[in-house]
């Protein structure tokens, strides 16, 4: 399987999700900066593995920063990693926990400090493979066995550390034997679906089928679809679940059409401060994204766009929440608390 | 205006569509085989135009058959134009026509029934450009003023002979002074919304937005859209509609949000030989519109697709059917058959 994001001593490794399927090139960020932009542009995307890139790129900054001004800059450097994107708490949940074992270790000689940081990034892209799989078994038994599951955007290996969320319950269940395939969503502007999705599953000899995102409404009328399986960028307090731009879309079209459609992501996109996800802050991204595919022009020049990256689904739509400890079921502002501990 | 269609000297003049909106080239279709490959291949498309394009055909392959010829070829002719697309219903109500009036006008001098047929086709066009006027103006009053139209697909002039249906309808609420302005949806995998409708809006100083198809849901909920207007290829004697791919996602998000849609066509869209919309044939295309936008691969070498052209809304998320003799609503199969007398 491919490998997403990964510590070298060269630095911070990833595969180039902007150039996928066309090569499979790796980039090297050298500096936190570097990968602040990396998650900025989507070289990385997907909320669980930017957490990692952000834990990742803040080990790279305290381990360039020289001892004497590491205190002022440590700081400078989590905000930094913070302005890239603000929709995937995943993000915020990662500095956090840079931040506290920072904190808690500023004692430590400059050498151990460093190392204590680059450990614990390391040890979150660990844990979030592991997690995935967890979210795999648990949501493996919820697939409808000999028929399609749809998907939107990338919820796979390359949204993660490895594995995946909503790729990863799908892997678990042909792993346990269930005759699936997949339809996936192109996921427009930026086609995670028909970049991404349909290429790692090809890797893993899944039958997927690439369908634009406007045909999903049509195929879940027709019957051959099970379910539905998404990721999510953030989840508030009531399972409201934000999530790439046409989520929630599909999400009122499986419900009208009574087929499940099931959320699945780790604990650390639970965001319990915010009681609904209205509160949840969309992202606005380039009229380019839009207005051009692959560099192609397919709009008049100046043409006005909307380009929101995220929507809400409200969670009366959702059927239940794959997460690592367990399935979450309505009501959920019960459900998640009790999952989350 | 741009002129969709023109019956000239030379052939039959048509916008070449597949090249909007980064040059505005003209063809001319010389012979009815010309005509029937530029239906197919989408050089003019919208059910009311292809309608207009296969009695044109018509009259130029009765033009250039010799008389002696021309019973046994007549049969020939009719049968390629009406095999270059299957659901628009137009485009056999135009040939039914134009066959109709070869019948009966057999027994003409050759000259006098090649003029006849010439100018039956010419009348379909000028016939169907006072139709869309009608419909704009049954249409207008619907039209919640200060509010966003959204749209999906190009239901405009360049779907019809001129001004359009569902684009007819904001044309006629603009000209009546409503204030509104226009969201378009891109429409994969064709980009009728991108490349079309918003050219054609842009030519006439209306305000439009262009978004993917899977914002639509997300602006749906926002409260920023007050009503969606489409056009249709099919319509069934229940009021079921066969229109572009993703017209029935649109027309379940916005039943779920309580705003109105409304299908614009003209009553020749109406197959009263159809009880209900499942009866009607659904175009498959070819997998290389999916896979490639404007000849770029945006997915992986060999990628299963399904490429649906056209997808079917049941009646109950129609709000209401403008046709140029009223405003049909539920129940379709009586207001329908009164409509179309």
């Amino acid at each position: 399987m491919v490998e997403t994001i990964q510590w070298t001593d060269a630095g911070v490794v990833m595969i180039d999700q902007t150039r996928l399927p066309r090569e499979e090139k790796y980039v090297t960020c050298r500096t936190y900066e570097e990968v602040a932009e990396a998650i900025r542009s989507m070289v990385i995307r997907g909320a669980p593995a930017i957490g990692v890139a952000a834990a990742m790129g803040i080990a790279l900054g305290v381990m360039q920063t020289p001892a004497e001004t590491l205190d002022a800059k440590f700081g400078e450097i989590c905000e930094t990693l913070a302005g890239t994107r603000p929709t995937a708490v995943n993000l915020f949940w990662a500095i956090d926990r840079m931040k506290k074992v920072f904190a808690s270790h500023r004692d430590l000689a400059i050498d151990r400090l460093r190392q204590r940081m680059i450990a614990e990034a390391q040890k979150i892209r660990l844990e979030d493979i592991a997690i995935n799989m967890a979210i795999g078994r648990h949501g493996a038994v919820l697939v409808p066995d000999g028929k399609t599951v749809l998907t939107h955007c990338n919820a796979g290996a390359l949204a993660t550390a490895g594995y995946g969320t909503a790729l990863g319950v799908i892997r678990a269940a042909v792993a346990a034997g269930k005759k699936i395939d997949v339809f996936a969503d192109e996921t427009r502007p930026f086609m995670q679906g028909s970049r991404l999705t349909v290429w790692e599953l090809q890797q893993d000899g899944i039958a997927a089928t690439l369908i634009t995102d406007n045909m999903a409404g049509h195929f879940l009328r027709q019957g051959r679809i099970g379910c539905v399986v998404v990721g999510a960028d953030r989840i508030a307090a009531n399972g409201d679940v934000a999530n790439k731009i046409g989520t929630y879309s599909v999400a009122v079209l499986a419900k009208e059409n009574q087929i499940p459609f099931y959320v699945a992501a780790p604990i650390s996109t639970l965001d319990f401060k915010l009681a609904t996800g209205d509160q949840i802050p969309i992202e606005q991204r380039a009229a380019s994204e839009v207005t051009h595919v692959s560099g192609v022009p397919i709009a008049p020049a100046g043409t006005a766009v909307e380009n929101p990256a995220f929507d809400v689904t409200p969670n009366r739509y959702v059927t239940a929440i794959i997460t690592e400890n367990g399935v979450a079921r309505a009501p959920f502002t019960e459900s998640l608390r009790k999952l989350a501990g």
